[in-house]
């Protein structure tokens, strides 16, 4: 064991007192009454970043919540890489199916349960605490680092853009580091490389000018609750097609080595389903689960209202109903273009007597990267040798917009993440298991010098 | 004129001063605070019919809200009639939507506006004002009369039965008058010969146990939302019929005299779709607007619910979807059975990947009642004396699930209504035309002479 591996391992109750201690400030970025414990979130973070040896670190305002800024300049000609992360949390609703309470961290079964834990706190800080034990081992920094931890992820990140932009003398770099992903499985390193995009549209099908009694106009007046279940099952065919002209013209085949890889990797189909609850699965005909996860996109409805949704019977025939439909893109679909087919098409499918209308709602355009490259080799290095098992790359079916944006900015992006699947991100009982915690302490110490070693 | 034509309309003020009294008294009945105005409104409505000439008028308690009962009788040899109606109001909800407070009623055209004035005050005071008019003028009655007026109707009626059969020695007739529906226009009188009735059944389709990201899972997972559209969507055809196996099989074609009848009527298509708001009315093939009102059974939603239903995007997955869906059903369409198909055929329809469960929610036996009975000629004449203009026999779309109910207790019942199109009933500014107010007085006056005149 290497005299930096043992520090990592000596300190370890130590970095999970600090984690926990991160953990108790309820910084909830989308409640108003929360404001002030999400700044105190960002003063906590950047007074550790400090402590760990990147003195500049600083908590900058923006029009939402602040941004924690802090770098750590070895050579201004070396290469530089930004690491991106969130200190904000989702709401804790609803808090009576926790297990025990969501900011006041519990360990349990080698977990350490806690609103925030994995998503994204527990991930931020490894950064924090690699970069110290880098630091406090006199084994400096082969190459330049800089940290970005915004408080609105779990809101859009309004600000964030913008910051970056008329922050960019103090955060160029050449390559952006992201911890707030998962890994495959618990003996699987990942590192993520594709993530699917967005359009979502919501549609609203209007009929009578009021809600009117079912039983003296039902029959002669069309119902837009019927209307827009034919609407929306005609959107989808039999074969778990997506029915949209024009939908699947840009999408790009599976191909033969990402075909190879899926089938190397120990999908675990039983426990997927039984971590999901459903009876069986079923989608897309012609694809396995993970090609329909990772690779083909999807349309799903995320919302119905109609009437009267109350306890009981009512007769009415509702005056409207409406449906919140999501799509799930993959390279090289449009999100606009998209949204505008669907539009098309959910206006042919209209039946007569109805008026619909289709609003769409920001989108987010599909991502995929090249795993042959520097910063992906260095990275697969580094999980390689703290976790004694070859890394793997693979995809995630949900969106993340930020990383085309970070993409575009700076260069490649990297998303390294020590998520394990089952976590109850957004749910109740969030955790992160603290082995993952500490290997992926050791990984982000070594990263550096396989990147320093590869370049960017 | 006669002597009772020329007091009756004499009196006009004094009838329209007392049922604004009567319409003060805020009789809601599903809303407990309200208890005690529900009971006033009975005890003033004994206190009238005791006026009026029926000493033994009296407000007797149920479990719920109480029952008003008097009777005239004349002979017991002599037939008897039973005239229903209730006291009780629909709640005044969205009161900021009424021209004038609900309870304070206010007279602008014609038409007295407040809660409760057509729907079932005003017709329930003709009642009493007629049998005050043919009393007071010393023209007696040629029949025997009993009055039942329940305050629950806008509840479901749940003591009425009952109370029916425990005071059956005090009740019985031969025949019963409501009024407490419509005319086909101002200047149709009418009587209602058929009412539809219902199946009513809620659907609740499950997928995974609890709310999913759509992006992690969507495309493996079945949807439950997109699968009840798909399910609901199959109901019906493209014809607009419903799909469900014998489902039509009991149900009675629209025969030569009836679509004869029918033809005749007035019906104000135009108007009909002005007043409902819709683009155009559609409906199933085959038949037009009031052929699928009265003579067609149909298939309507009446609530959906599913997934993320606020404001903006939300990514869910949902767990689960619900749909209310009830069925107007026609002679000899039975409502259990036709509950009982339509589980199967939901059951059928269910996609892969989802349970479906299907409740049955309260029903109503379709009504239909031969017109060449004496009892409606009585009131065909009798109407046609009133407004000097032929009465036509309708149906209804709606159910009245105490009319099979009545007819089965005591025997034939003539629905004799005088509200008009568009009076808004359970709806802000509901209204009765006082012209039609006056000449369902003058109507139900000489409807005795006619009843005595040809038996019952």
């Amino acid at each position: 064991m290497t005299d930096i591996a043992k520090y990592v391992t000596d300190n370890r109750e130590r970095y999970e007192a600090e984690l926990a201690e991160f953990l108790r400030i309820p910084s909830v970025s989308t409640d108003g009454s929360r404001a002030d414990d999400v700044v105190a979130a960002a003063e906590w973070l950047a007074a550790k970043i400090r402590e760990a040896g990147l003195e500049d670190a600083e908590v900058i305002a923006t029009d939402g919540h602040p941004i924690v800024v802090a770098s750590h300049i070895t050579d201004p000609s070396a290469p530089t890489v930004l690491v991106y992360g969130h200190y904000d949390v989702q709401p804790e609703d609803p808090v009576d199916l926790w297990t025990s309470p969501p900011f006041e961290p519990d360990i349990r079964d080698g977990r350490m349960y806690a609103r925030g834990s994995v998503d994204d706190k527990g991930q931020v800080y490894m950064h924090v605490k690699a970069l110290e034990a880098r630091l406090a081992n006199g084994l400096g920094m082969p190459v330049n680092v800089k940290l970005v931890f915004e408080g609105e992820e779990e809101v859009g990140s309004k600000n964030l853009e913008a910051f970056l932009k008329s922050h960019s003398d103090r955060l160029s770099a050449d390559a952006v580091l992201i911890s707030d992903t998962g890994m495959f499985s618990r003996d699987v390193p990942s590192i993520t490389i594709g993530l699917r995009g967005l359009a979502y549209v919501e549609v609203i099908c209007t009929g009578p000018k009021g809600d009117l009694h079912s039983g003296s106009y039902g029959g002669a007046v069309v119902n837009p609750a019927n209307a827009l279940c034919k609407i929306v099952a005609g959107l989808k065919d039999e074969d778990g097609r997506v029915t949209i002209p024009g939908f699947y013209d840009k999408v790009l085949d599976v191909s033969a080595i990402e075909k190879e890889g899926l089938a190397k990797l120990p999908f675990d189909e039983p426990g997927f389903i039984s971590e999901t609850g459903v009876t069986e699965l079923d989608g897309e005909v012609g694809f396995d689960t993970l090609e329909r996860l990772w690779y083909r996109p999807t349309l799903d409805v995320n919302g119905l209202l109609s009437g009267f949704t109350g306890e009981g019977a009512k007769t009415v025939l509702p005056s409207h109903a409406m449906a919140k439909v999501s799509m799930r893109l993959v390279p090289n679909q449009d999100p606009s273009e998209i949204a505008e087919l669907a539009r098309a098409h959910i206006q042919n499918l209209a039946p007569r007597g109805v008026t619909v209308e289709v609003h769409e709602h920001h989108g987010g355009t599909p991502w995929v990267s090249d795993p042959a490259s520097s910063i992906f080799e260095a990275g697969a290095a580094a999980l390689e040798k703290a976790f004694g098992s070859q890394p793997v790359f693979i995809r995630e079916g949900g969106s993340i917009p930020i990383v085309p944006m970070f993409e575009s900015l700076f260069g490649p992006v990297m998303l390294l993440g020590f998520g394990l699947p089952g976590s109850n991100l957004h749910a109740p009982d969030e955790w992160i298991d603290l082995e993952m915690y500490n290997k992926g302490i050791a990984t982000l110490v070594d990263l550096y010098d396989e990147i320093a070693s590869r370049g960017v």
